[in-house]
């Protein structure tokens, strides 16, 4: 299937084929956002304004926090969707169970000429955000918010979970190099290279993916696989073969036979002969076993053998909970590769991040969506995010507010939407507005930051997170709140709609 | 980053982009493998004879089966991997870390006239397989197999994760109608699309990506958001509208405001009025809150109205689990949507499948990768994959033999690799060679079979599976033996390894 859809976008299928309209991603929606759509231009309500936030209710993974990231990959999909003949003629295929067509002619029209012309702020890449905060905020015409609602969810939904796992997976290891090793794994070739972006995003160094490293401008990183080894005679033969192909990048994978009794001797062979002629073994690799033991006594033989600079890669169903559990072992391990779970957000907590999109404001009244359950209600209104730090630095709380309020200065009174006896008084200090103009009527408002810029803010943003909100296991809450002015438009609101 | 490489796909980027090679999936690989195929080169072994085998260990899920899928969507890739100049630009600008090529001119210069030539027999899609069974088999050119080793891998693991996953929601909804909603959570669009087929095969009825429906001749289904609810002065009033845009598929989502007291009611008075215009109210959704108890009242509140016709869809967070539970609490439920965890695998025992790609043979030679864990040994050499079945039709056994032993007709012995002691004698009944064969020396073999025939053969391959080995939670384990010629061949690959 996906052979057939690259190979349509590839060439054309028929000579005359250039002259139809190219395949476009207008139809990567779910089918609901047309059929409102449809409602809405039907009722001449499409040109309605509204406000629409995506924000996701829990932190994945049962963390503290969240990484943003999926902003330029889902922006620039929005901008690009076009409905193309193709996509029309299949619209018009669809029947309703009456036998008659389910879009109108005058509604497939309206769509082959439309391309979104709302506006869009959003929290840069890059940024830790939390529960109930507006990652992305588009607003302009109804329909026109409605219909990117789905594939905006899907690539920040996807990209802010694989961002925010690395993070914790490079916490976990304090820092020493993680490789991305995914892709056998991922969700599809996609699901790799924007997994490969939102890794990078969230601190990995380099990945596997050949693809992903030529894109991504990413550092590219590999060692052998257990074929390799079992291509040759013997193990010895196998090191001594790649030594050569690779003398001064060789990794060798010694757990083909045997970890301490064959791989590691035969390592350290490998090392000197690699010496003699002007070379440096740059690494061995576990991939099986008891990580924490085998890594302290291959480095124990190494070290004996002189070769102190030699470092230990491990790389086996690896996470953040089993790497800190490598390291509280006493495991030495210099760096690590992750694959599965770091590709597909994999573990407790995760596999995706439930982000929502939910309309806020309609023709400029501030709308609401009941629950019985607190949590699922949704914040009313045009919305500023605010984050306040404190005189160390440190990020203290962030704050929801009306658009039209100014926190530039001042005191500022907080309350827990959840729990609103519970409320956080903030004096001086620093404060960013951290919701940015992104597109305006349709455009783009600047220029998209490097891959480069991303990772400098996320690594500026964790230093500013307090460590107790950075705990990989039961962390502590960050504060978010609403200022007394949405409290009170949220209690109206919810006021009026029970009415 | 997903823009721009669709970008560069979709139109030159300059006059003469035209004239320069297209991009190819020549890098959507690990590194190694281009590393241990260099290794290969230099050592004169390219073109040495190989077998490798794909397989998992474990059923995802904790289940006790798997639908084997991603073979057509794996094998066109690689079929339609080539290395273009551009790919050779930049596997030529990477360097060693002592600023040397990391590959050879000769090597790229191989890599640019390289396509696959290799051989691959392989369980069609839709099988019921199980864990050390090869789902694929590739043999061939050493260099030519590694090559393949990663998008093999990425395919057949995702789809195959996603086809299961399916299969068990429809086995927990008793086969009531499965509609795939997975879009907005899904890993990227390629993991919505491979993953909407892949759901497809493994049971589900329709989708909401009207993209995958499009590309899979798949149904379209979609309902409303509580946007359109909110985009009016009240839920009655959404309701109407929505009622006049779609009269014969109107699904109306009761619970933006309060389920039994405001949407039940109102679906209710929209459903007479739709009634009174010659149509009728397809249905309601329920998307939040215990789904058992409002599936029950709004049943009663519906049957009370003379409306038992109109049916109802839940969506929550579902998965196989939830649904079971729902049912079992006795929810009147006809349909369900489900999003995340079908499209991610998500839950228990999910989230990936763990296939590897192991060599077999090596220039005719079994091979085998030894480990303290005896399930993470392979099972060296050439070998076939024969399903056993009773007298009443269901499967009773398979067994991997020798690919020159016949086991056509006869008494048959099998040995559990796992536990030696265990065996099972299989007199007659009929027997099924499950490896086909589909490509040969680089050549398609034959025609792909349709999604259609897909599906029939995953339904009749369930139907013969004991429901024991069908079972959600606790399965019974089906019996996968060696025969006893394969066993000694294994016992003796071991003996050799570990001199």
């Amino acid at each position: 299937m996906t052979g057939k859809r690259l190979q349509g976008n590839r060439e054309p299928a028929s000579p005359d084929a250039a002259h139809r309209t190219a395949p476009t991603r207008g139809l990567l929606t779910d089918l609901y956002e047309l059929t409102m759509a449809a409602a809405y231009l039907g009722q001449g309500m499409a040109g309605d304004s509204a406000i629409f936030d995506l924000y996701y209710r829990r932190n994945p993974f049962h963390g503290g926090y969240a990484v943003a990231a999926g902003l330029e990959t889902a922006v620039r999909a929005v901008l690009e969707t076009r409905y193309s003949s193709q996509d029309l003629t299949f619209l018009e295929s669809l029947r309703t169970s009456a036998g008659k067509p389910l879009f109108s002619g005058e509604f497939l029209q309206y769509l082959a000429g439309h391309c979104f012309r709302g506006s869009i702020r959003a929290v840069p890449e890059g940024t830790v955000v939390f529960p109930h905060e507006p990652l992305v905020q588009v607003s302009g015409p109804l329909i026109d918010c409605q219909l990117i609602e789905t594939i905006l969810l899907c690539h920040v939904n996807f990209q802010t979970l694989i961002a925010t796992k690395a993070a914790r997976i490079c916490e976990a290891a304090r820092h020493a190099p993680i490789v991305e090793f995914g892709l056998r794994r991922a969700q599809g070739p996609d699901g790799a290279l924007s997994g490969c972006r939102a890794a990078y995003i969230g601190g990995v160094e380099a990945t596997s993916n050949v693809q992903g490293a030529a894109l991504l401008n990413m550092p590219a990183r590999g060692t052998h696989a257990h074929s390799l080894v079992q291509s040759f005679p013997s193990e010895l033969e196998a090191f001594r073969a790649f030594a050569r192909a690779v003398p001064d990048d060789c990794v060798l994978l010694v757990d083909t036979y045997d970890v301490l009794n064959s791989g590691v001797p035969h390592a350290i062979r490998v090392a000197r002969e690699l010496e003699g002629s002007g070379h440096r073994l740059a690494g061995i690799r576990l991939d099986s076993g008891d990580i924490a033991h085998l890594s302290r006594e291959a480095r124990a033989a190494l070290d004996a053998a002189g070769l102190s600079y030699v470092r230990i890669l491990a790389s086996s169903e690896l996470d953040e909970a089993a790497i800190a559990d490598i390291l509280a072992a006493g495991g030495c391990v210099d760096a690590w590769g992750v694959g599965t779970r770091l590709i597909t957000g994999g573990g407790p907590g995760g596999g995706a991040l439930g982000g929502v999109y939910k309309m806020v404001a309609h023709n400029s009244r501030p709308t609401i969506k009941l629950s019985s359950n607190p949590a699922k209600m949704t914040t009313p209104g045009d919305k500023n995010l605010i984050r306040f730090f404190s005189a160390e630095g440190l990020m203290e709380a962030d704050a929801l507010a009306l658009r039209k309020e100014d926190l530039a200065a001042g005191e500022a009174l907080l309350i827990d939407p959840l729990n609103p006896r519970r409320r956080k008084k903030l004096a001086g200090g620093r404060r960013v507005e951290l919701l940015e103009q992104i597109v305006v009527d349709g455009e783009p408002a600047g220029e998209w930051p490097s891959l480069e810029q991303i990772r400098a803010r996320r690594r500026e943003q964790l230093e500013a997170l307090h460590e107790g909100c950075r705990r990989l296991h039961n962390p502590h809450r960050y504060w978010v709140g609403l200022t007394q002015a949405l409290w009170r438009q949220r209690a109206q609101a919810i006021r009026r709609a029970a009415v």
